[in-house]
Formats: structure tokens, sequence, C-alpha cells
């Protein structure tokens, strides 16, 4: 017979668990025969001793057969999914999915809410009216077969002991360990029936990675278990020392899309596109999703996508998906009120060295457009935009940021903090700002 | 405003808590507004990054207040009691309460009962017909008072933080952490109210420390705590690889006891009188008790009590101690059986060279002298004789050791199990067992 104190007294000691041992914890812990007190003491355990390779799997697999993975038989198609580690201004996803989905290719896609300081794909599609992210997983299924693409959030019924340990994790300091994290994210991924996965890891100051170092960790563990689960998989190392893009905030990210989409370029304060960097990341992201389907080759992978964007068929899947999960894109969240920040006199004529991104995300929350608790209600008009980038030349005369949302008192109070998260050098960078460092597979 | 996962992550980090963080944290776990899920990520936190000998005191403290702390004025005379580690025969509280209480020193003596394969002096008491160890506390501090020796167990207002926490580390895997066992310690023996405390600290194969390192270490752990709230102690590491005195068992050592007490030897198969070793350690731990509180030599403590012992004023204040308490001296539990566990032949004519001495705690709880669940039913006449120790000449004629209890079948299925448990050496050993290892203060 197992004892749930004697197996926590084993993870204690630095020993792997078993199979059967992690099967006995995770079934039990959901059946509630292994109260909350061991379960967290375990996961500290785990948090100090870590968990292999193999434990990390097993982990994974029973946090999955806790609950439902879907099945779309008879539709046998191989299906790819991307799966971001979360920053801010990321809205990749709603453009490489309706990208990949118009080249034929399935595209099952079970988003999150905002998180922290990050946003969420299900938030930014709900800041176009109408559009429904609650469909049950049989709609999901039949969408994603005959539409290729369909977005909706979890459902209860997708590993609950996911949702039921995280839940424990977040107030028993467990959360920040490698192996809980990994399974974590990678357990609703697979859960979704996918054969492939693209991660886009971030690192960097608006990420949860602050090293590269420590997003390589991540996407390898990430990475390991895929592959121990029998999926082809990809991750990009990618830098999130800048917000991307041109917007962060729900309807903002939208319409930032929609111009990707429309090949409709968005011209800043200073005559610039800044949706560039979407542009760029999300046609790397879908190529790469591509390549796991096709085995073609990268550069084939990138010009069928690029093709596919600048055609108009990527937004025409994105105009009909969205029509066929409800939304009116003529009715995107818009913000009553902007108020443009400037940078300190000082610091006109120098060059824009770094931001500290997660701070600005924490205004973005502070705005309305991310959640303190989950409780609160997003402002989905609310956020900002990015006139300078890093290595950019300061002009005092235009605004560095422009805010936006319904309550003018709250952009004017965020508007006199934001310049204190951006600093200046005198002379130009000596290294320019690179997005995508580095491709794991 | 204290948040519970901030106060575990920062422990966690290795940082060291505030008293206001650490009384926060106990007060509202015995309150239950820190729940149990929390409390136990925490212990398991202190388990990998230890607690500071301040932190320690504060817990300590924490404790205490948590209940009551035994006050006996207007009796003022300084208090003093004895702590062991617990051990296998370990029966010198019975000793050397009446022994220094018979010198008009007061012995508020607040015991346990047996904890795995050690065994307890409640326990002990109760195989005396009519010992009554549940008094009030109000009762018991009157006849600490009047007759300077009272014997009772934890009353539920003594430290219910540690209760609460003793349940909780007992299935979470988090018992053995040196910070927290030395706070569960002292924290109960503090409330008592004494002002000094002699250690018994055990080390060897019957011990819970198997290295005498080990046994300093929770020493010191031990004395911090008493030093830090301002109490007189002495610690003795006491050798516990081979049972102490002649038996274990509880009414067999109230038997050994009342052979000290009369000054009537006890002699064995071998016709030694093997409860020298348990005459040797009380006169010892008593001596030190005095010495506590007299500040005289310790030679002339231990002729104070080597003279209490052989005049019979200790053999008369545990008599009286026993009557005062309800319990029949003439009605101590006798066995109905005895087995006598023979060396295996091959063995004769070598010598005894090591015990183990824990696996032989846990055949006496086999037998019915300890509890395997808290809810067992003890068997107060069970238990072993101990017939040659570390050293002796074996004489494959005589028994090693005698089995007693109320059931044949449970003595002979033990009496096959035991000599596994015992060593034997065909030359001498180089160097004697040595008791008494160290003194510190």
């Amino acid at each position: 017979m197992m004892l749930p104190a004697q197996l926590i007294k084993k993870k204690r000691s630095g020993l792997s668990l078993n199979a059967e041992e992690i099967s006995y914890l995770i079934n039990g812990y959901v059946k509630g025969d292994i109260p909350d007190y061991q379960m967290s003491s375990f996961l500290m355990a785990v948090f100090f001793k870590g968990m292999s390779e193999q434990e990390t799997l097993w982990l994974t697999e029973q946090m999955i057969r806790s609950g439902v993975t879907v099945d779309y038989a008879p539709d046998n198609r191989l299906k790819v999914d991307k799966h971001s580690t979360g920053g801010i201004g990321d809205k990749t996803s709603l453009i490489l999915a309706p990208l990949v989905a118009s080249l034929g290719i399935p595209v099952p896609m079970i988003s999150g809410r905002g998180l922290g300081h990050t946003g969420g794909t299900l938030d930014k599609l709900e800041s176009i009216s109408g559009f429904n992210v609650n469909l049950e997983l049989n709609a999901f299924k039949k969408m994603v077969t005959e539409n290729n693409l369909c977005f909706i959030g979890q459902t209860p019924d997708i590993c609950p002991a996911d949702k039921k340990l995280y839940a424990l994790r977040d107030v028993t300091a467990t959360v920040e360990s490698l192996p809980l994290i990994c399974a974590s994210i990678m357990s609703k991924k697979l859960a979704e029936g996918i054969d492939g996965l693209v991660l886009d890891v971030k690192f960097g100051s608006g990420a949860f990675m602050k090293s590269i170092k420590e997003a390589h960790e991540l996407a390898t563990g990430l990475m390991n278990i895929a592959k121990g689960a029998g999926k082809r998989v990809t991750a990009l190392l990618t830098n999130m020392n800048q917000p991307l893009g041109s917007f962060a905030g729900n309807g903002l990210e939208i319409n930032e899309c929609l111009s990707v989409l429309k090949n409709q370029p968005l011209l800043d304060a200073n005559n610039q596109d800044r949706s560039k960097e979407t542009r760029e990341l999300s046609l790397a992201l879908a190529a790469h999703m591509v390549k796991l389907v096709t085995n073609d080759p990268f550069k084939v992978c990138l010009e069928k996508c690029t093709t596919a964007l600048e055609s108009g068929q990527a937004y025409e899947k994105f105009e009909k998906t969205v029509a066929l999960q409800g939304g009116d894109l003529n009715l995107i969240a818009k913000p009553k009120h902007q108020w443009d920040v400037f940078v300190p006199q000082n610091t006109a004529g120098g060059y824009l060295s770094s931001f500290d991104v997660e701070a600005l995300g924490w205004i973005n929350v502070q705005l309305g457009a991310g959640r303190r608790q989950s409780s609160d209600k997003i402002e989905p008009s609310a956020g900002m935009q990015f006139h300078a980038k890093l290595g950019d030349k300061i002009d005092s005369q235009k605004p560095i940021i422009t805010l936006y949302g319904n309550d003018l008192e709250k952009l004017k109070t965020a508007g006199s903090q934001v310049t204190q998260y951006i600093q200046f050098s005198p002379t130009p960078l000596t290294t320019p700002f690179q997005l995508i460092q580095a491709e794991l597979s």
C-alpha cells in the first residue's frame, strides 16, 4: 500500500517517483483522497528537488488523463498549435492561426486569459463584439474539422488536475518550479489532440524568464514532454526586452492584427510601421507550424505563409472564423480617450536603451487591459501604443507612448508613471535588437 | 498586510522571518485563518532551508503563547526537569524525579507516551494499577508545591500549536527538521514553568539520532532555545547503542526502578546486575538537575543524590507520589508467560559486539510494549530482559534475552526474530561501552 507521506519523503530525499506513484498522487488528489496539505508539501519538495524528464512526462500524462482528450475522428489530418509563454503585445496567435488554417492545416486553438502582467488571446478576441470563446467541445471539434480553425478557452473537462494543482500552487509559493510549469503547460496543450506544437518561449524584461538561459531550460523541458508524448515540436526563443509590435491592450491589438492581415501598415507618430515585428514573428511561427505538418524546408513554408498573408487568404480565414464565432469586426472596442506621454526634456536627442516591459505590463493592467485578480473585469479598449523602440533616436516633440482607455484620470496617472520604466542612452546602441534569437527542435 | 504565500516564498528563498511574521503564521494557523496546505508547504520549506537560532526561539515562544504556561505562585522555588530524546529501557525519570524531589527541589514532570520504537514515562507509570496521569493543571501545581513531584501527561491547554503542527508534520514528511524538532520539544518543556532543564540526548542504534554528531547538533539546538528563554540548561550525550539497564517494557521497567530505588540488585541469568547502568545515568542526570538549582559543584551534587538514593529517601518519595496519584505498588502488571532466547550455537564463546536497538524496540512494540498507531492499546506486562550487554562473553547455555507477555505465541514469534538484531564477534571488544559520552552546558 502506498502512503502519501512516504511518497513526499521519497521526493524530499531527492529520489524519483515511478509512474505508479505519480498516478497514485495525482488521481488521489483529484478524487480528494489526498488532501491539499499533503499535495502542497509534495509540491514544495518538488520545488527543491525537481523531477526527472521521465517523472515530468508521467506527471503530464496523469494530468491529461484526469480529464478528456479531444478526439477529431474521423478527421485524421495532422493538427498543429502554437504556445507562447506570455509577453506584452504578444498577439501572434490571431495572425498565425488563420494563416496556417488558410493553408488547409487544422489549428485547434485552446487559449488562456491574461496572466499577471501579460495578455491573453481570449481577452483579445472578446474585444470583438459578440465573439464567443465558450463553445462546447463538440462544436469546437466540428469547427476545427470544417473551418480548420476555432478559438476557445479551457473547458472544465480538460485537465481538471491542472486546475486544482495550479490553484494550490498559487497560494503555497510553489508556482516557480520548472517541472511543474512544464507539466501544467503541456498537459493542456497535449489534451487538445494536436500532432505538432510550436513554442514561442520568451525571455527578457517582459517575460517570466528574464534570461535567455532560463528560457532555454524552459523550452527544453517543454520539448522533452512533447517528444516523450510522441509529438512534433519546435521552439523559438524570442526577445521580450521590448513590447511586441505597436500596441498592447486587447482591442488595440486586434486592430494591429487586422492591419497585418490586411497588409495595411499602421503608421505611428514617427511615421514608422511598428507592426513589422508582429508580422515577422507571426510568419516565422506560422512557417514552423506548417513545417511540422508538411516536413517541407522552412524556406518553402515561409514563402507559402508569406503568400497566404499577402494574398489576403489569411485575413479571409480570420474574418470567416470571427463571423462563425459570432463576432463583428466592425465593432471592436474603441477607447474614449487617449493620452500622449513625452520623454523627459533631458533625454531628448538620446536613444531608447531599455524598457522595463513587465512594469509597463502592470501599468497596462492598471489601465484595465489585464486583471489583478481573476474576478477583475477587463476594459477591452484600454492599452498603450509604442512610438519608439530599442535603439530609436528620441524626439521630444513626439509622444513616446500613447495611452488609451475610457477613464481619462487613469490615463493621466499612468502617464506620469510610464517614463520611469524607459531608459535612454546618449549614444546609439552597439547591438541592434534581435527578435528571434534561437530555434530549437 | 502579510500574505502567507509571501512568507512561504521568503522561507523558500532561504531568508529569515522576523518575530512578527512567525507570530502571524503560528497564531493564524492555530486560529484556522491559515490553512493546513499553506502551513505544510511552509514546513517543507523549513525542512530545506532551516531556521536561524533566533527564528527557532521565536517559533518556540509563539508555540508556548498559543496555550497556558504553568505558574506556581506563590511557590517561587526554582523548579527543574529532565527531558530525554528517547531510547529503549530508558527509565531514568522514575528514579531521578523522586530522588531530586526528596532533596526539596520541585520537579514538575509533564511527560509523553511511547513514540515509535521508544518507550514513554506515562505508559510506564500506568503499568502501576490505579496510577492517574490525567490530573488537572491546578491539582498538578498543588502537588508540585506540596510534594515537590507530580507526574502528568500533556494537557490540551499546553502548546496547542505544537499539537496541531505535530499532527500535520507527521503526515506531510516534515518531522525530521532540526528547528521544528527543537521548537516542539522545548515549547512543551518551557510551558511547564521550569527554571532549569537537564537534557539526555541519546545517540546510537536505538536513538533517533544515530551519530553522536547529530546528537550534538540536536543538543545545541535545544540548549540555544533554553538559554534564549533565560533558562539554566545542561545536556548529556548518552549512548543508546545498547538498551539501558536490564529491562525494556512498562511494568518490567517499573520493577527495575524499584530495585534501584530500594537498593536491591536484580540478578539476571548470568548473575549480573544489569540495572547498574540505569542507576549510573539516573544519578548523573539527577546530580546535574541539583547542580542547576543549587550551583554546587557536580561532585557535591552527585554525593547528595547518592546519599538520598542509598538512604531510601528517594524510594519513599516515589512510594508517596505513587500513592498520591492513586497507584498501588503491589499491583504492577505481571506477564503470564516468558520465553528465553538463546544465541545461535556458532556464536557461543564469542563476544556480544552490537545491538540493533531500534529493531529490538520494534519487537517490543510487536509484543505490546508500545504502539504502532496512537490508537493501539499497550500490554503493560510485555517486554524483554537483557542478560548480556556489549562486550560480554557469550554462554550458549544461558538465555541472552528473555521475552515477557501474556501471549505465548507472540513471544515465540518474536523470539525467532530477536537474534538477527544482535551481532557477535570472536574476539573481545577493543573499546569498552561508555554510557555518558559528553556533557554540554
